[in-house]
């Protein structure tokens, strides 16, 4: 029996010798590497944190002790130690545990939420309300990322943090070079200036290597050398910006060393005021094929082989890719399109088109607001940018998309990936706000493609626009089946069209498939529907209200929250235009979503072909209550499938096939 | 003729001796002073800037050069110097001067959009292009406040501009200690040691007196007391946190000496790389009313004597005061209620729950995301947060209400105040996005009350709930007549009754005045209309689909974007409970409206009574199309008013008059 099986919570840590904690260090990785391998999750950073985690767990008394985890994915060891071993073998499954903190799981858990740099902001609250109430024995630990630190909140929390000397935040810094690829910028410099502690010649060959891998982050990592070499200096009085904004500082730590840890962490703890404690520790550390991957170290896998490391199911063509692929052919085309991504140049494809064109590719960091507002610099400087980003990570700037792009007309193409329903990574990785917020958006349109050839073909449109924001949007993962055109209609793509003009359903991308099994069940039943994908879905196209006049229901189906989204601006649309034909909006329930597979989620929000036909056959009106507005023009006829009417991207498959 | 009316274009100030200089400074203060004292507008900050501005425009060349002034309300001196200052005796007035930079207006201006923080991501996107299109002779310059620089998003464009040594990006550091109270937080620390080369005594003196004015800020000053004893030794060699980013640093320099700041900037101009020009300026320089006030150094000033700088007409009471007030009350009550505030003390009213409970406000910076997630950790720490923002700002932490504060389920009361239409301060000062974007989040709650007594019962009901966020949102400036309720229904204020129910009227907010008027013209013509006002317009009130379904028309009004606001959620709950009675919804079309006041912009978006009217007027049904859905329960009946279901503090004036 190993010693990991005998700890239930954080005091069954209270005995153990620092030997001990080093064998229980190897048991937990092998525990890790075992479980994840079969689940897949996130592996790299939770493999660099593991004696980071013991030393927090040993020093602080959780939960009386708030420790935060900023982001969540690296608190697998947290987890662990906290009684939720079981829970490994359903990791991020439905019913499972889950990828993150959660509150539900347990009282150790404070942030649920996944979206970075939040974790000192949470501290400053806490520590004002516990200095308010007069509470004087609960610590304040956020553990944060080097990443983390280059989003804008952080800098907030930490000018804040350090205004108060009285009020004591314990900053611990898990600095591993890395967010997702290394961490950029002049804080990522000053942060290796003061790494160097541990060797300047150590950190002038790793700093080398990764160079040289990834050589798109060139110009941070040169200042990072030239930092190096200036903060040789500066680590003899490690005065360095912490201390100039008030905060005291403690490191660099090495990371994977439980006593140097536990000394420096007691030493904050009893320091009395705001305190950085900055460790050094490394990715995927102790797992071999983890540390030996340039990518991203391991930072998040599906099911591999524990031993090699490899994926033991090759991954299907996916919708990043197609992105990916089609922008380097853009690239090759415009020379005035270049492209920006917030620490995630892999996860977006991006790497791709920085391969081909390094210098037109930037890596902001962790700070989807500045990669939002320089791109409306860039556009204003002559170039055509592509800020590429998660669906979710564009709420971070979603001011800066309204009011520094928007407002300013500027051509910018937001491709958001992993929109709709994600399912693994919990509430806050679903993609499901952006059809809805970015409706209020004056002048921005938005493409939701349902295949890869509308994808390239929305990509190509939306890098046209040099006068207003555009926005592509698709789900994670494996692309969805093609779904062929029969027909247009006011330049939308008819994908169905019954006996009967009885239900028109508006299908928003990825939807497309089950619209079209749809209007085959509603048809079984004598109920004609007519399904149109009209590809940009903001602003509505023209032709739906005179469709929708000549039908008795209008159904609308999007991967998105139903609040707002594009079925509420068809119904809006309807209103302005004079129509009263009913609408039945179909989203996703405005609520937050479980972890869980995307299938199985959406099933969960009613979205599947089979839910939408129960939900919809019994409203369709008997008699047809609707009229067509008065003197509204008569609608286009719905028109055979044209080829040449399609982008030249998109006729490969354009194939007419039911 | 003075020097001022020479001055058509920059270079016509290439000639000038410093000490002509010094009296064209003399003239163009003497011009504002006399101008917006007439019109209103940002007084203080341009009176700042009027030697940086002109020191500015000599040693650069815009428009080739490029001059980013962030948050725009201190460049009315850039606009008189290029040309508009005929234009300032409209300033701020519909079809006259914008109070902001305008690229409509001028080719020298590139940002419009007054939220703070943007202007180093614009930079940062201009110079990237301008190096990627080999323009080597284009300056980029952007001015930023000190109080700017406490937003995260100006920390993430330094850290990406220092990150390119060979990118030459111009930060001009506009330090008036000052962002509408003084500067809080470490940053301000760091630049408060930055400035002591100045005269420590000086220092010391001026900081002491602000310390003494706002004590909401004590911790923060009293770090940059410490903080400037600590910085003599610093600037010696002032290696301060700007270079450990990579920034080389110029200054501090006196903003208020052309010569010195030529000097400066046209030794920054030639440095080849990033770097930031610290120049301290005095916020109403030169103007003895705005030197000598305390408050805000005169910021933004209504209609003023120009002599005496007071107000010619008193204020109204305003929705700002009655919040204000009443939040005093409820903090007396209860001891967990904390304020929080990101550098608007005193605009959200805050000043007097500061006065009353100096340990209970917190003033964050301009930071509105440390504003909201810090919000949430007190709310973890078992106290009740009020945010108080205006309207438009919370735009930049929407991420924040609905992941950390929502999904964590905080009881965080957001108080947003400059809803709706504000007018003067053009299109991005407006508030209305709010009621659009809020509608997305789960759980949250928003009241949007029609007047005074219903915005003290709204604050009361909000601050109740502890397990959601909540939000009351009300209109700039003065005061709504108060409209009384004549009945209930449902929860919901019935505020006209018709002979028959034909129209179903939603009022939202301060539009109650407005759309009993819209009842009242309805009868005129034999048309009955019911009027209910929610009050809490999310989530949608149960009654009314019931209430829909007797009617034959839905009409609602609101003072927000039309685009998936009220009117939309309004006509997804009739859907969604089959009720398909048409609706129409009215409020602010979605475009980025122009600078006005704010009754001749409701007039254009056709939102007064009598528009309304026509709009509505041939809009119902001739028959009765609409059923109520089948086994619906039958509605509740409007009954007469019942005061005693009215909280304590809205019954004074709720009587019933009609």
């Amino acid at each position: 029996m190993g010693l990991l099986e005998k700890i239930e919570r954080p005091r069954d840590l209270d005995g153990l010798t620092h030997q001990e904690l080093a064998g229980l260090s190897r048991e937990i990785r092998d525990f890790l590497i075992e479980k994840v391998a079969r689940t897949g999750g996130h592996l790299g950073p939770n493999l660099g944190a593991v004696e980071l985690t013991l030393a927090l767990h040993r020093v602080f008394d959780s939960p009386r002790d708030r420790i935060l985890w900023d982001t969540g994915h690296q608190s697998y060891v947290h987890k662990m130690l906290t009684g939720r071993r079981e829970g490994f073998d359903r990791l991020r499954q439905k019913g499972g545990l889950s990828g993150y903190p959660s509150a539900a799981e347990s009282d150790h858990d404070i942030i649920e939420n996944s979206h970075a740099s939040t974790a000192l902001s949470y501290a400053d609250g806490l520590a004002k309300a516990y200095r308010l109430r007069g509470v004087r024995d609960r610590a304040v630990v956020a553990v944060i990322g080097d990443g983390a630190l280059t989003g804008g909140m952080a800098w907030e929390a930490l000018n804040n943090i350090a205004a108060a000397q009285d009020r004591p935040v314990i900053i611990v810094i898990n600095d591993n070079g890395r967010s997702y690829s290394p961490t950029i910028g002049g804080l990522a410099t000053h942060l290796a200036a003061l790494r160097t502690t541990r060797g300047y010649e150590k950190f002038l060959a790793s700093a080398k290597e990764t160079l040289n891998t990834t050589p798109v982050v060139g110009p941070a990592l040169y200042s990072a050398l030239h930092g190096a070499k200036k903060g040789l200096k500066d680590i003899l009085a490690p005065q360095g910006m912490f201390e100039d904004l008030g905060l005291k500082y403690v490191g660099p730590i090495d990371g994977h060393d439980t006593e140097a840890l536990e000394n420096a962490l007691r030493m904050a703890r009893d320091f009395g005021g705001p305190v950085a404690v900055h460790c050094l520790t490394t990715k995927g550390h102790g797992y071999r094929p983890a540390e030996d991957d340039q990518l991203d170290h391991f930072h998040g896998v599906g099911v591999i082989d524990p031993v090699t490391g490899k994926p033991t199911k090759p991954a299907g063509r996916s919708w990043t890719s197609v992105f990916a692929d089609e922008l380097v052919e853009v690239g090759t085309e415009r020379e005035d399109v270049v492209a920006i991504t917030a620490a995630m140049l892999h996860p977006t494809g991006l790497h791709k088109f920085q391969k081909a064109f390094p210098d037109r590719v930037f890596d902001v960091g962790i700070a989807e607001q500045h990669a939002v507002t320089s791109a409306a610099g860039l556009a204003l400087g002559g170039l055509h940018p592509v800020v590429a980003v998660y669906a979710t990570f564009l709420n971070r700037a979603f001011d800066q998309v309204l009011m520094d792009v928007a407002l300013h007309k500027c051509g910018v193409t937001f491709v958001l990936d992993r929109a709709g329903v994600t399912g693994d990574d919990g509430a806050s990785h679903n993609g499901m706000w952006d059809l809805s917020i970015l409706q209020v958006v004056p002048g921005l349109r938005v493409c939701a493609p349902r295949d890869a050839d509308t994808l390239r073909a929305g990509l190509r449109e939306a890098v046209e626009v040099d006068e207003a924001p555009t926005v592509v949007r698709f789900p994670k993962g494996a692309l969805a089946e093609p779904v062929p055109a029969i027909g247009t209609a006011g330049g939308m793509d008819v994908l169905a069209r019954g006996g009967t003009e009885d239900v028109l359903v508006v299908s928003v991308g990825a939807m497309a498939g089950e619209c079209v099994e749809l209007a085959g069940l509603l048809e079984a039943q004598g109920i004609g529907a007519t399904v149109v994908d009209p590809r940009w879905v903001k602003p509505v196209n023209e032709e739906i209200p005179r469709l929708a006049a000549r039908h008795r229901l209008v159904v609308t189906v999007e991967d998105g929250g139903r609040s707002g989204g594009v079925g509420a601006a068809v119904a809006q649309a309807l209103q302005a235009a004079g129509v009263d034909t009913p609408v039945r909006t179909f989203g996703i329930p405005q609520r937050f979503l479980d972890h869980g597979k995307r299938p199985d989620l959406l099933t969960e929000c009613g979205l599947t072909a089979h839910q939408l036909f129960l939900a919809v056959v019994d409203q369709i009106p008997g008699a047809d209550t609707a009229a067509a507005p008065d003197g509204a023009a008569a609608p286009d006829e719905i028109r055979p499938y044209d080829q040449s009417a399609r982008p030249a991207a998109a006729r490969a498959t354009g194939k007419v096939n039911r």
